[in-house]
């Protein structure tokens, strides 16, 4: 170790599926003095971050709370505590992260029926009620926004199916929540989880998630013990809950200063206000794109608002694109994934980068890297 | 969310078992403008992160890397990597951190003999040979710094006879790692992790891991799945190494610029000058200890520097001292855990706060206490 790398560290427009960018004062938030886990003021500190959680996610859980790991361990986390061996799980899937939802499932033996959807397009609600007619579930999980491919999932219409299946219902928002609204209780939802790296616009490295009276149950009556010590919700709670604290695990102090500063953030500016400028952001991004001709991969009416996928145009590479945003104009940006790689580029308007400026300066560098590759249609030159 | 509470946080001296104080520096690194968790450049400090973390391991693993949560999580990850239904696995027990590895293991469908050891003193050898002889485990597990006790344990010794047993050798270095020296290759330990939060001296957030080459065997030779998709180390190595660097889970990129930064500063300083400085503060804490008549939990010969364990004098609780403490001194100690709770007090000499001054500060102040409280012996007064 030579030089310290961390003195070149660029200041990338972070414009990717997230991490997102940080606003000022959550950095300045991650460098304040570190407290003990047990100590008397924390305490008071993950009390407004359970508060900032349940606002958030709509919902008045009152198991709300950050895990100590990033936006995956959400998903380790809700099917590792109610899952047992032997249990039926039915899993609507339409990209990668519904994918993924598959294999922590089956790895803890669960029985998973996978039922796919097109990749771009949402899940369709008539086929999940003839599924739900057919079978007995104990869980039904959809991913709200689907990461990998900018689609939103139509969570409310589904969760009333579920809810009166008598499934538990479980909704991953890590690309939603902060961005669009979310609404776990008004969706029925019994458990549902984020990152803190997408809308919420902190550093990666927590995973709030929400458990419904009706899913705590459930685990407190499990037949056998939840077999990962680190997340079991029987013992986080009495550290994240009630008069006395019981230690459980060192939580990562700094990121949750982070967190508190990006909740306190979103709710100084109101949650209305932030899902509009999100909102306004993508409006003007798909402007300035369909104005060079460029193709989105999700039809209007299913896109989401932050995370935007791009249809790659002939002539150039989606490598190309992007090492050519980030070196020559410092923005950064993801490809696609699994199946999508090579085809899709995904734009996220996140959090604090979710500005008109931002679109504007994406869409402006983008033409510059095609213009110059000769690959803009006839139309837009 | 009225007010700022960040604002508020007191800037504590952090003397108990963890979190540990963080340096100025370190603190900086924490507020570093985010990259993406593939970028180019964030590689180049991932691959420092390792090579510092193989330095302080003693160790030639290439599988050595950090965990994305906090230190809990490498004792997870351990366990249900190497750990298939009905394995043997003998854990050596003498502290919570020991009785916490049966619970995780058992969780797993290990078959876990627990063989225990009086707290306050370290793993008996001789024993640990005579249960070598009688069955054969696939597993051996111990604590090296039991931060529940401040004993050291003979990793070393036990090592050769785990290793002529041809069982797989798993070593706790949560309240080592940093502080007193760590011979993975040495102990011939498969398996070893710690946490950022004690002697590396960064937040907690992140848990350095170190898999020997007979382990990452036994990992891709597994019958069934890893059990946690979060942790498994099949996929986890292909983001962390290798020419082509494949997503797993968005890495908590904030706490590895401050873990980088916290082993940029201990390489800097030389491990050996680290070493000798907890040694010597750990001197300094005693002799103020003694002179005012208080006693330590554990002998001399079996006592960690970093992690002092002092027995609670007649006529006070620890609750008295330790919020007297935080209150009147704005000193953090630790209060015992499980059934040492009230009998002991935990005071770590951890990374940055491993100084001679700090001892002193911490011994005048509780001398100041004990004083106004009347329970100074005699000899002291």
């Amino acid at each position: 170790m030579k030089q310290n790398l961390l003195d070149d560290i660029q200041n990338l427009l972070l414009l990717g599926a997230g991490p997102s960018g940080v606003a000022p004062n959550t950095y300045h938030a991650m460098s304040r003095n570190v407290l003990g886990h047990l100590d008397p003021y924390f305490l008071k500190i993950m009390a407004e971050i359970k508060h900032g959680l349940r606002e958030l996610f709509g919902t008045e859980n009152k198991v709300t709370v950050p895990l100590s790991g990033t936006g995956s361990i959400g998903m380790e986390a809700a099917f590792v505590n109610v899952i047992e061996k032997g249990d039926k799980v039915l899993v609507l899937e339409n990209g990668v992260f519904g994918n993924r939802m598959e294999d922590v499932a089956s790895r803890l033996g669960a029985v998973v029926t996978k039922e796919e959807f097109e990749w771009g397009t949402p899940v369709v609600p008539a086929r999940v009620k003839e599924l739900l007619e057919q079978d007995h579930y104990k869980l039904v999980a959809i991913v709200h926004a689907e990461t990998s491919t900018g689609v939103c999932n139509p969570v409310e219409e589904i969760g009333r199916m579920v809810h009166e299946a008598g499934s538990l219902y479980l909704v991953d928002c890590v690309t939603s929540l902060g961005g669009i609204p979310v609404e776990v209780d008004k969706w029925h939802a019994d458990i549902a989880y984020s990152g803190t790296q997408k809308c919420l616009s902190c550093p990666p490295g927590a995973a709030p998630i929400t458990f419904s009276d009706a899913a705590m149950q459930v685990i407190e009556n499990r037949k056998t013990k939840v077999p990962n010590w680190y997340l079991d919700m029987n013992m986080l709670t009495h550290y994240w809950r009630g008069a006395t604290r019981v230690y459980h695990h060192t939580a990562p102090i700094s990121m949750m200063y982070g967190l508190y500063q990006a909740l306190y953030n979103i709710l100084e500016e109101g949650k209305e206000n932030c899902f509009a400028r999100h909102m306004a952001a993508h409006r003007r991004l798909v402007e300035g794109l369909e104005r060079i001709g460029l193709e989105l991969f999700v039809a209007p009416e299913f896109r989401l608002p932050d995370l935007n996928c791009i249809v790659v145009p002939e002539g150039i590479t989606d490598k190309e694109i992007i090492s050519e945003l980030r070196d020559n104009y410092s923005i950064s940006i993801s490809a696609g994934l699994g199946p999508m790689a090579g085809k899709i580029l995904r734009v996220g308007l996140m959090g604090y980068n979710a500005t008109e400026t931002n679109a504007d300066r994406f869409v402006s560098a983008l033409e510059e890297i095609l213009r110059a590759h000769g690959c803009l249609a006839e139309k837009a030159a």
